[in-house]
């Protein structure tokens, strides 16, 4: 099969991979029907996250099942299916409790499995895919793909941070997720969502998910911002979907005195000072996020075209171009990339 | 009246102070009936914290109103009361959504007030003071001293980490705040509680106040060994009652994937890895504790003698001789100094 392999930063390339086999009955082999380019691709890409070798790259996907393990009972060949980033068997204690990102048998995709490629060796399959209520409509595919990592961590982030019915909300960062954010403090019923963004389009999209408003400011000036639209408190809720020692800082600047901060952004190298967060007197909750909670909810609503994340996807490219998405991504004319298969 | 005023590190001095006066129609004059030490006034003591000339200390106290400004309703003169060792008003939105330390008016009663002395100013009265349902028997006084800073901040530790039935609890640090949380953690219907401590006195005392385990090895020792009490997975809820980086990251890595990490040691100069934070996927909580929410109950429990937090006082001596009370915490002689005034 074909597949995507990065050998050092910059350096993209489709490439022969040999076709993944069953090797745990508890394993599915799915047939890709697209996937696409994660901002935490872009870490090796720009040589921030260092390479062990030539890796084959993705972890988000969606496609239809070939082949199934003699074990596997929750989906079958033929169905189309959406699944985690993170593989979890959603049985064991820490499952059961929603965290399936930090289940016992927890292995990210990324990190072996690769899924810019034509098929994929998903193991665990029962506790990690979920199937659609049916074969989608092509229109379906983009939303379906972004509820297995982008939409699934957005969701998770304004879970983390509370957001809800009477809520202020305020979201660090403009990227993908930091949209899904907002689409998702929308649809929990926030009262006011408050965007940090300084790129028009993204404001634009900004809106169309939900942002009451818009702050450009960053850093202090981001957080004075943030207090003056509150009352001189900070919002309730703050979601950071960034990964930066400022972002990070100025989502707990923003956040009041017993407020939520939930914290998605993949943060290599932040330092956190520890008395700041201890005066700052505020819950945290952050880390990859556990889509595999969502799924079932996250499919539902996109079936029923009631939420729309696939709009976050501005660059369609057929998987033999994705030396080209990823230069597009990297040098910010894309904010998502989509590989069709 | 006399007061205690540290001019250096390791001085302290019982001194002459001007006797307070109602200032604000919202102040109480009390006079003290006890002090005490916190673990927190040994930082300048050591040096560790920088001190900006002589400063009046203590921040814990109970005592009888002697007067009130006009616009106080809730305690009148007579009344015993406890007070939270930070100022709230009690009404402001933060206060109300029980973060009374992050209050609109919240101020340190360390920094300005200082209740290691006869007589103390206490700003906004009726929002940080409680009244006792009656005279109390002298046996009460340490109990009730204890709720005002060192029961009370355990106590939110234990709420902050989600102590509750059915769960495991693991607390890193004896000291006086250490043992509280054990106290609360028993109280809140833990199933399990497991004190991470090395002396054998306080052992005794955690196993008094209701561990059922004890993990003598620090680091990532006692990771292991917490993990291995918990079937590999961590502890649901994590008190860090400490301050030190060992101790913070300890208590990250003994709390599961999920769980609920409460911090309440002061942690100066802890610099938290934010990449670590994030793999860990666990929900923090923490800062100066809003004891003010839990006075009410905390009271009512020692009025009832259902707990004896009076017990982590293991020294009591007159207020003239607060240099002894120092230097005997400072050198560990004693966990926690109660002043007679």
């Amino acid at each position: 099969m074909r597949g995507v392999v990065m050998h050092a930063p910059g350096d993209v390339r489709v490439e022969r991979r040999e076709d993944p086999q069953i090797i745990e009955p508890t394993d599915a082999i799915i047939r890709l029907s697209a996937s696409c380019i994660c901002g935490s691709d872009l870490w090796p890409y720009r040589g921030v996250e260092k390479l062990d070798g030539p890796s084959p790259m993705g972890h988000e996907y969606v496609g239809v099942v070939e082949q199934v393990g003699d074990q596997v009972k929750n989906v079958k060949v033929g169905d189309f299916v959406v699944g985690s980033f993170v593989i979890s068997d959603n049985t064991c204690e820490i499952c059961q409790a929603g965290f399936q990102s930090k289940c016992v048998h927890a292995e990210f995709v990324a990190a072996t499995i690769g899924t810019q490629a034509e098929k994929a060796r998903i193991p665990h399959a029962d506790g990690t895919l979920v199937a659609t209520p049916g074969q989608p409509d092509p229109e379906l595919i983009p939303s379906l793909l972004a509820a297995s990592d982008v939409l699934g961590t957005g969701w998770f982030a304004a879970v983390a941070a509370e957001a809800g019915p009477g809520k202020t909300v305020a979201v660090v960062g403009d990227g993908a997720v930091g949209l899904m954010a907002i689409l998702a403090a929308k649809q929990l019923g926030a009262e006011r969502i408050i965007a940090m963004s300084r790129h028009a389009d993204r404001q634009a999209l900004a809106r169309f998910y939900g942002a009451t408003d818009i702050v450009e400011e960053r850093g202090d000036d981001g957080v004075a911002k943030i207090k003056e639209l509150t009352g001189g408190l900070g919002a309730h809720s703050v979601v950071e979907a960034v990964g930066t020692q400022e972002a990070f800082m100025q989502a707990v600047g923003a956040t009041r005195g017993g407020g939520h901060l939930g914290y998605v952004g993949v943060n290599y190298g932040v330092t956190i000072p520890g008395f700041d967060l201890f005066l700052a007197g505020i819950h945290t909750l952050g880390g990859p996020a556990p889509v595999r909670r969502f799924l079932p909810d996250l499919i539902q609503l996109i079936w029923d075209r009631k939420i729309d994340p696939g709009k976050v996807f501005d660059l369609e490219l057929p998987l033999d171009q994705a030396a080209e998405g990823y230069q597009a991504m990297h040098e910010r004319r894309a904010t998502k990339v989509l590989f069709t298969v």
